[in-house]
C-alpha cells in the first residue's frame, strides 16, 4: 500500500489538498508540502494545524524546492519517502515532476495539463503534447499516473465515464458546462492563477464536433441554460484538457466545454487581450526593462487566494449527456454545487479551488487503497468511476443528477468493503 | 536678437516643432534637435530634409542629450550658441531644462506644465508646483521663459486674452473644448505619450468655479455641444495646465477644461485604471521583476507617431467665453479646426503634434524678432494675443469665432510691420 504524500504547489488548490489530506492522514500517512515560496507552505500548515484537520496526529511539514529541478524533486521524494505526488503547482512543473516520479517509483497525480511557458493553447491533441509521450515508460516501470484529476478535468471525466458505463448505451453528445455564480465583490480577478487562467482564453478554442477537431475563437460560440440551483446561465465554447482525453477515449462525436463568464469578465478580458497585455510574449519598456506582460497583469490582480474570505454563491459544474438508453433518446444532466463560503469555513479556500482541489486527494486514498493504483499512466475516465465518486460523496463533493424522472442525489449500489470506503464513511 | 533654436525632444511634437522651425529658419537661425535616443532625432533631420522644409540652407543637427542632466544641456546650450530652447520632450525635464537656460542666458518655451514621475495630478497651483517658483530668477537674470506655448496649454490662453482684450467688460466663464473628431483605425492608442496622456486622467479633475479650486473625479461631469465643423461631441471636465494660470491672471469666476472621449477610449481607460495598470508607482513581478505597470502600457500600446500616416478627421480646440460687452451678455466661440491628414502630408505629423508643435515655433519667432522678448517669465495669456494669433494664421493653425453674428475667420487690424510678421507673410 502507497503511503506518505507530497503536495507540490502552495496556492488555493495545494491548501484545499493538505487540509484534505490531513483529513484523511490515517489513510495517507505522512504529508509534505514544497514549493518555490516555502512561507507560502508554512501558512498552508499553519491553516491545518488552526482548523485541526489532522485526523490523527503525524508528519506535516513544509518543504522550499523548485520543482523544475528533477534532480532536488526526486532527493524530496526520497527524504519524506512519499509514494503519491500530487502535484497542484503551476501548469508549467508537470513533466519535471512526472519524470521525478518515474525515477523514483512514486505516483503521480496532477489536475491540469502540462503547458509550455512560451505557447499558448497549442495544438490538440494536448494530452498527446506531453504527458502520452511517457505512456510506453509509466507501464514499463509500473508507474501508476492520474492525468486531469481534479474537477474539471476530473470529476467531470468520471461523471462521462459513469454515464457511458450506467446511462446510455450511445452517447450522442457530451456537453460539460462549469459555471461559478459566485461573488468576490472585487472591480476584478481571477479565482485561480491569473496567469493560467488567462492562457486558457488567448489563443484558438478547440472543440470536438463531429469527430473532429473544431476552431472557433474565444467568446464566438454561447450557450444558456437553465441550471439546477444556479438558474440561467450563459456559458461559451471554450478549449479544456479533458475534451481531448474523452474524445480519444470514448466513441462520442460531440464533446464540447462550456465556461460561464459574466459581461464584465468578457470586456476586461478582450480589453487586456486586444492591447497586448495578456502576451507571454516579452517587451521592453522605455526605460529598458524587459518584461512579460502577462506576469505584470498577474502581479497587479488580486491574489485568488485573497478572494476567499468574502467569496459568497455556489458553483455548478457537470456535464450534460445526451444519446439513447435501450433504443429511447435520453439526456441527463450529472452535476456538483459548491458553495464558497461553506468551502471557506472547512478549508479556508473558495469553491473553484476545493472542487480542484478534494478530487486528487480522493484519487491519492484510492490509489493507496489499491483500488486506482493503475501502474500505469490514465485519464480518469479509464478508471472505475464508482469508488470515486462515491468517496467524494463523502468528502463534500456529492454529486447529482437531472434528468427525464427529476432531480435527485446520484446514488451507487453498495461499494465492495474496501479500506478506503471505510476510511471515507468514518469521516 | 535671438536665435538658434535647440529643439529638446523627438516625439510627434518636436517632429513638428523642427518642421515648423525649417520653414523659418531665415528668422531663427541654426536648428539642433536634441533626445536621449538620437537615433529619434536623426530621423526627423531625415524627414525635415525630405520634404524640403528648410527655408534656406542652414543648420539642422541632431545631438544625443540626457536633459535631466542640466550641465550637459547647459554645454549642449553653449556649444550650438542656441539663444532659444523648445523644451517639448518629456514633461519630467521642465525644471532642469529650465535650469540650464537660466545658467546660459537662453530663453526657454515650453508646451506642459512639469511633472514629478512619482506624482500625479498635484494639487493646484501646478504651475505654483515647480515653474512660478522661479520667477523672481529670471526676471533678476532677464530671462524669457514662456510656460505652455502650445495649442492647451497656449493659443487658448492667446484667445482668453483676446476675449477679454476685445470682445468683453467682464468674462463670467471660460470654457476650453477640446475635441479630436479623427480616427487611427487602432483598437486603441493615445495620441500622445501614453505615460503623460493618461497621468492627466488618474488623479482628481480639478476646476476654477466660483473664483475657488473645485474638485471632481474623472468623467464624473459631461457637457455636449454642437461644435463647427466636427458636429455634436460629448466632453468630459478634466484638469488641464491652463486653468492655474488662466485663473491667476484674469479675473473671471469659471474656468474650465473639457476634453471629448468617445465611450471606447473610457471603457479602456476605466479597465486599466481599476485594474492598476495605470500606477506608476512600481509592482513585483512573481519573478522578481520590478517595474511600473503604467510603463508596460505604454510599451504594449501603439507609438503614436506610428499613427499618423493612416489618421483621418479633424481637430476642434477653442474657447467657449460668457461675460458681457457694452451691458449686453454675449457668448462666443474661438476655436481652430485641424486636419490629421493634411497636417501629415505637411510635416508628417497628425494634428493632435501638429496643434501642439506649431505655436512653440511661433512663440520662439515672436522672441527672435522681440515681440515677445519679455525678459521674465510669462504665461501665454500675459502676452499681446494679436501678434501670436496673426503668426499662426499664416502658419497653418487659423483661428476662428462663432458668436450672434455668426462662424467667420478670425480677423485682427492691420498689424505693426515688424519682422515676425513679414517673416510670417513669406511664407
Amino acid at each position: 500500500m502507497k503511503k506518505n504524500i507530497l503536495i507540490i504547489g502552495a496556492g488555493g488548490v495545494a491548501q484545499v489538498v493538505a487540509h484534505k489530506a490531513a483529513q484523511a492522514n490515517d489513510v495517507l500517512g505522512d504529508i509534505h508540502i514544497a514549493s518555490r515560496t516555502v512561507s507560502k507552505c508554512h501558512a498552508i500548515v499553519q491553516s491545518v494545524l488552526e482548523k485541526r484537520s489532522l485526523k490523527m496526529p503525524g508528519v506535516l511539514q513544509a518543504h522550499q524546492l523548485d520543482a523544475l529541478d528533477v534532480e532536488a524533486t526526486k532527493a524530496l521524494i526520497e527524504k519524506t519517502r512519499a509514494r503519491i505526488v500530487i502535484n497542484v503547482g503551476s501548469a508549467f512543473l508537470n513533466m519535471s515532476v512526472l519524470r521525478a516520479c518515474m525515477e523514483t517509483g512514486a505516483a503521480y497525480i496532477d489536475t491540469a495539463i502540462h503547458e509550455d511557458p512560451a505557447k499558448i493553447c497549442e495544438t490538440p491533441p494536448w494530452y498527446g503534447n506531453y504527458e502520452w509521450t511517457h505512456r510506453a515508460e509509466c507501464e514499463r516501470r509500473g508507474i501508476t499516473a492520474i492525468l486531469g484529476a481534479g474537477f474539471d478535468p476530473g470529476v467531470v471525466n468520471a461523471y462521462a465515464a459513469l454515464a457511458a458505463e450506467s446511462y446510455f448505451d450511445r452517447i450522442d453528445s457530451i456537453d460539460i458546462i462549469d459555471v461559478n455564480a459566485g461573488s468576490h465583490g472585487r472591480y476584478f480577478a481571477t479565482n485561480f492563477d491569473p496567469e493560467i487562467n488567462f492562457r486558457e482564453f488567448t489563443g484558438k478554442v478547440w472543440s470536438w464536433q463531429d469527430s473532429q477537431w473544431t476552431e472557433n475563437k474565444m467568446f464566438e460560440v454561447k450557450r444558456t441554460d437553465d441550471l439546477p440551483v444556479v438558474g440561467s446561465q450563459t456559458t461559451y465554447l471554450t478549449g479544456h484538457d479533458e475534451i481531448h482525453s474523452l474524445s480519444a477515449n470514448l466513441d462520442v462525436p460531440d464533446i464540447r466545454f462550456w465556461m460561464g463568464f459574466g459581461e464584465h469578465y468578457i470586456n476586461v478580458f478582450t480589453v487586456l487581450n486586444n492591447l497586448g497585455l495578456l502576451s507571454e510574449k516579452p517587451v521592453m519598456t522605455a526605460e529598458g526593462v524587459e518584461v512579460v506582460p502577462l506576469k505584470v497583469v498577474k502581479a497587479v490582480l488580486p491574489d485568488p487566494a485573497s478572494l476567499a474570505p468574502t467569496y459568497t454563491g455556489k458553483t455548478c459544474i457537470g456535464d450534460l449527456v445526451k444519446g439513447t438508453k435501450d433504443g429511447v433518446e435520453r439526456e441527463v444532466f450529472i452535476y456538483n454545487i459548491c458553495d464558497h463560503a461553506e468551502n471557506y469555513a472547512e478549508v479556508g479556500s473558495q469553491a473553484i479551488s476545493y472542487t480542484a482541489g478534494v478530487p486528487p486527494v480522493a484519487a491519492a486514498i484510492l490509489i493507496a487503497t489499491g483500488e486506482w493504483d493503475a501502474k500505469r499512466m490514465v485519464n480518469v475516465e479509464e478508471l472505475p468511476p464508482q469508488p470515486f465518486l462515491s468517496l467524494l460523496d463523502t468528502m463534500g463533493l456529492p454529486s447529482r443528477i437531472r434528468d427525464a424522472d427529476g432531480d435527485r442525489e446520484l446514488t451507487f449500489d453498495p461499494l465492495p468493503q474496501g479500506n478506503a470506503i471505510k476510511v471515507a464513511a468514518g469521516r
